[in-house]
């Protein structure tokens, strides 16, 4: 019933300029750099991922199955210029993954360019077609879950599970990154976008995804939006309810005082987040524990950031790491003092 | 954005022999009587609505408007009876609403005669067709707000909340219900049935369906699910984020002791419900108080009911009424309380 994307990937990088137009390529290449056989721009002009240029047809003759839109991270529409990519990638027998808000599975010429040539189209925003969602079972299953939660939306939530399960695996650990947003979908190749799931089989969808394991495995939960956040608290819930995590990580970003977007509502104190998490997520799991804050230090200067982290260690009693600077070695640490 | 579905009705009774068949056909004649123009059934054998007998014909002569399928209340499918009675009664120029899983308008030969016939379908589950869902804005609203939430499913929240609006209507108050649910937006011929729609957007769709009002005038907001289901919190707490309640009364069944079909998850006590509405409600209104507890005494002794409530309205320290037998003024009287 979840995603499960084949690579190598190639990656269309389109008619991108900037790096933040290309921001999911460049997630794929920071995060999976062996599953990036090459990149495919419109022209030398084009934001340069430093993987070797080539058209589809060179791609699939050097081995790569899929290939996948790394612009326009957040939606955005099927162009006719994106079609025709999409449909010369069809062409040369490649599948092609997708997180734009259009499916390429709703557009007919597409769909049926796919079935002749024998490839699959990916849209990793909600479900594969013809799957059928399931309810939500509450049953614990093995092995152990973290959940990324946060302050906010866009605070590092991915990146920290990201750097967990990398750091776990440096550690000879076994650990599974578990994907609930497009971008991350695709670094993982599985997992759904849950966002667009219907409320109902939300926490289902999230059990399906952290299955039963090994009584040493950890699944990394990508985390969504906040049980703070005006709009997307249900995301939130049901990613909580259906993870049922023995261990949780605050994402915050320093220096941001207010929802992105909603000026009005002030983030939670990090002691705010935490007790409000508890309070849900303890239905499921009555063991629920925060390990640590991870603190996303990009937006301040620094020479402010290791105040910046000894002052929330202070105040929330807890590791507070920044990921990109500091690893999540003492997270794990945390995880691995429980129980 | 919102279903607005014209009466009077005539309600498809089919082939329903039990009473719980034609559920949600009973429900419309408990609390729009004056909506419900007549009853078409298959055969003479068929539960009788206590409603005139027509055909499709006969009722649009006699002014009717919408069929409204009664039958099947949660889910199932268009089977080829009902899509043969749907047929003959877009041909006699009745609109039709549906609360089936299987969607009227994604039916090729249905969609394209209603259009030929100019009538609408209406599919309560979801959105109507082509409708754009918004993001919750988190703005407060004028008016006030009341939400019904649960300890369980199926406890008694749309009945209480009916009971409230029509014990208000004969108080002279401004009040409407929300509803949130397929036989509720049956009921009140408009709202829409939240359980379908993607989570990012439920608390945006409850938001517009309670808009700016009057400063005396209460919706009545239809509640969904549990804070505490293992599988549907999260369309609890969306609802509970958008609709921003002032006040909300807990609904409980007594005698039941775990949620339905979850035995191994003890229902919540009433004090603990609360507490978790408030820790999550207050967020968006931080006014958010209970006001009461509705207790559906449906499936205790008639002898042990008053026994149970007063047990009940100690532990709470709270107004404890079972709408059926008591009315609902004590809870009018505790919002009338309010500020």
């Amino acid at each position: 019933m979840l995603h499960d994307i084949p690579h190598p990937y190639l990656i269309y990088a389109g008619h991108a300029v900037d790096a933040l137009d290309v921001k999911t390529g460049m997630g794929l290449v920071e995060w999976r750099p062996n599953w990036c056989g090459g990149q495919w721009r419109e022209s030398e002009s084009v934001y340069d991922l430093r993987l070797p240029d080539m058209t589809p047809t060179a791609a699939r003759a050097a081995g790569m199955t899929t290939m996948v839109i790394g612009v326009a991270e957040f939606g955005g529409r099927l162009t006719d210029g994106l079609k025709a990519a999409v449909a010369e990638a069809i062409a040369a027998g490649l599948n092609v993954a997708s997180g734009l808000h259009d499916r390429l599975n709703a557009d007919p010429d597409l769909a049926r360019a796919a079935r002749q040539a024998g490839v699959h189209l990916f849209d990793v925003r909600g479900l594969p077609p013809g799957a059928q969602p399931p309810v939500a079972s509450g049953r614990r299953r093995t092995g152990r879950r973290l959940l990324t939660v946060g302050t906010d939306c866009a605070v590092g939530k991915k990146f920290t599970a990201l750097s967990l399960e990398r750091d776990l695996h440096a550690a000879g650990r076994s650990a599974t990154f578990r994907a609930t947003g497009q971008t991350g979908v695709l670094i993982s190749g599985g997992g759904v976008a849950i966002d667009a799931v219907a409320a109902d089989f939300l926490a289902g969808v999230v059990e399906q995804m952290t299955p039963d394991n090994m009584s040493d495995h950890w699944d990394i939960v990508e985390g969504q939006g906040s049980l703070h956040h005006p709009a997307y608290a249900a995301v939130s819930l049901g990613l909580l309810h259906g993870a049922q995590p023995d261990a949780f990580v605050v994402c915050h970003e320093a220096g941001r005082e207010a929802v992105l977007g909603y000026e009005t509502f002030p983030l939670p104190s990090i002691g705010d987040c935490i007790e409000l998490v508890v309070a849900n997520g303890r239905r499921l799991n009555p063991d629920i524990r925060c390990v640590g804050v991870s603190l996303n230090c990009s937006q301040i200067r620094p020479s402010e950031r290791a105040a910046a982290k000894r002052a929330l260690e202070a105040e929330a009693g807890l590791p507070v790491v920044d990921p990109a600077e500091d690893g999540t070695g003492r997270l794990i640490a945390a995880m691995d003092g429980l129980r």
